[in-house]
């Protein structure tokens, strides 16, 4: 491919998601939606102008590593360890629901397996597929609803952030039943390390941008060390710990978000990210979706997967949000925020397919869970905030 | 490779670039010498660190597209026309001078050949490299100066504009000399249309933004779509009419230069600029570079290689600016900037690789030409600007 070729996907990718951006927004729906439509409609599935190139991937990796930064850099330290420990029992019942429901689910369609057979995994990896919640499309429509640093945002994003950790244990677990190589007790134990080298590490990296901030406030050095302390936190985190690249951006966030020039890297990121990164990122959604090999009942698993998906999830993680004395609004955006299924998802199925628990058809049924996923929380949530302040309820 | 390896390259040449960038402004080096330098430490040169790989090379394509965008929308259309005409004299001489002066050294170093041999055509291909400017550099040292806006700013940039364009269709004829597929006549025709096509075309899409900006002032969808205008028209200048995608971008910039928004656009394409596209782009050329392949012979035809490209050059545009009336000064200051070479002199070198009229030994010296003129000219036009300041000299 000649290189000047990106530049007709980018000059596509940009006008179109920022067209659909703008019109989502007239028919009230959160702009991101619009985008991950412009990307479904550019993409394969419709006219096939773009295909998803190494390229748009790469940016799009990077897109939403800087969403997370940003939401990240948005964070109340003081509300986060507050909302701890509530965040862990809702990532808890929001792991456990849809692995539990996921397993049932394929054995309802190919047969009840006994416990330790090879349809059994495969049951409990479908389940494991269901896990992980991908927060960054929640994020960014609280984000466009102004709503990111209220309670409940705040309870999403750790609870997503654990949820992940925990997904990947669980992940890591079922496939070390299969193959030697995973070792389950060396990720409890590497997860452990991880966020012991991040509190050590971060505090350092922190006071290092304070001394950097009091002497050079508002330069441009700030926010590109910054998002550079970003990136290297991301890669050290998936590449030595085995933790999701997405996770280290959020913490490094975290550690930069009591800097007084925090704001100032998040509107310089912010920037960045809406211009190029974001987009790119939400078409890419659109861009990843084709509908070939479809059979009755395949397309019937791919329908029953996605409402078993999302339904576990918004009872897991509702109930546990009713129990913990939140309003039972709150406790159902909460469980919708934890509905959204991304990348982790497609990588979870992607480790299946190496490991043999799966294959290539059913990632028609996890894309369509992401597609819809992606479309629909957006709205509904922005439809439950919409109906809260008609009640004259007001958020904290 | 796993897709998070692009953090870690992404962190080392952000902070890298980043620190160098400062130290060679500390050295009253502009900071775009130091991201070069930053980027031969950490590439295959000295560390070794990071590699060349697609991703960088796409990221660095974006960041000059956006680089001649911003030149484009900072430019004064009334300027622009004055300079033209003067400018358009330059280029040619910028072209002619190295031409004939690269073919001669090629010649002095492996014998003088007859009219029409195969040696003499690649004496040709020699000066041929060594005709197109690359304006990058130029402008972003001229930006950091304060300097683009200036008499000689515009000058240079249009000069360069139209140096590209003549650079191509020398090489289309001396290519075509040698293959029969490349057509020089269809050039011409195809360099006019192209400017015929941006003239209409532009004045079209002035309109509507004129129109854009009326209604929605200020709005993000005015800089994205600029954006996405720029990659579309650059992607029309290389795909369809054979003209470099940078010429496209700096075209697309002087259409919008006149909207009210222009400068709102600007910032925001800046932002991302020297965020992450401008380092990644400036790095990327110390990146390039390798030292194998060298013995004695080579080494000697490099280093002569250099001195008659940047000597032929500033004696080209130099003298041609003093007989149209600039100062002594001023036209050293053309004849400078207009010594820069990058990418394109690369693009032509690949192109006689193919057509057979150059081997890969000499790719080290077109590196070098690049290196050496991309740290040099920065350093020149900031002492010649500076030595200016002493004398009390204000600049147009």
């Amino acid at each position: 491919m000649e290189s000047y070729e990106i530049l007709k996907d980018l000059a596509i990718i940009l006008l179109f998601a920022k067209c659909f951006g703008i019109l989502a927004r007239k028919f009230k729906a959160p702009q991101v939606v619009g985008q991950i439509i412009a990307g479904l409609l550019v993409g394969p599935c419709v006219f096939g102008w773009i295909t998803q190139t190494e390229f748009i991937t790469e940016m799009a990796e990077v897109g939403v590593i800087i969403l997370m930064f940003s939401v990240g850099l948005e964070s109340d330290l003081k509300e986060l360890l507050k909302t701890g420990p509530i965040a862990f029992l809702i990532a808890c019942a929001g792991v456990l629901v849809p692995l539990v429901f996921g397993s049932l689910l394929y054995m309802g369609f190919y047969g009840v397996a006994p416990w330790g057979s090879e349809n059994f995994f495969k049951a409990v990896f479908m389940g494991t597929i269901m896990t992980a919640t991908s927060v960054s499309i929640t994020v960014a429509s609280l984000q466009e609803l102004g709503k990111i640093k209220s309670k409940v945002g705040t309870t999403i994003v750790s609870a997503a952030i654990i949820d992940d950790v925990i997904g990947i244990i669980v992940l890591t677990f079922v496939i070390g039943f299969k193959s030697p190589d995973s070792n389950p007790g060396m990720v409890i134990v590497k997860t452990i390390a991880f966020f012991a080298v991040a509190i050590v590490g971060g505090f350092l990296f922190y006071k290092i941008f304070l001394t950097l901030d009091k002497r050079y406030p508002h330069t441009r050095r700030i926010p590109i060390i910054g998002v550079a302390f970003c990136f290297a936190l991301s890669y050290i985190a998936e590449r030595y710990f085995g933790i999701a690249d997405i996770t280290g951006a959020y913490v490094a966030g975290v550690v930069l978000c009591s800097i007084s020039d925090n704001e100032y890297i998040k509107r310089k990121v912010d920037v960045s990210s809406y211009m190029f990164f974001g987009p790119i990122f939400f078409a890419s959604i659109g861009l990843k979706t084709t509908f070939n090999s479809m059979n009755a009942k395949l397309f019937t698993f791919c329908i029953c997967f996605v409402i078993v998906a999302l339904l576990s999830k918004i009872i897991g993680c509702g109930v546990i949000s009713k129990i913990c004395k939140y309003s039972l609004p709150d406790s159902l955006k909460i469980g919708v925020g934890m509905m959204t299924r991304g990348e982790v998802a497609l990588i979870v199925a992607q480790k299946g397919l190496a490991a043999g628990l799966l294959t290539a058809d059913y990632f028609t049924a996890v894309i369509l869970l992401i597609l819809v996923s992606s479309i629909l929380t957006p709205i509904i949530l922005k439809l439950l905030y919409t109906s809260d302040e008609k009640k004259g309820i007001v958020h904290t």
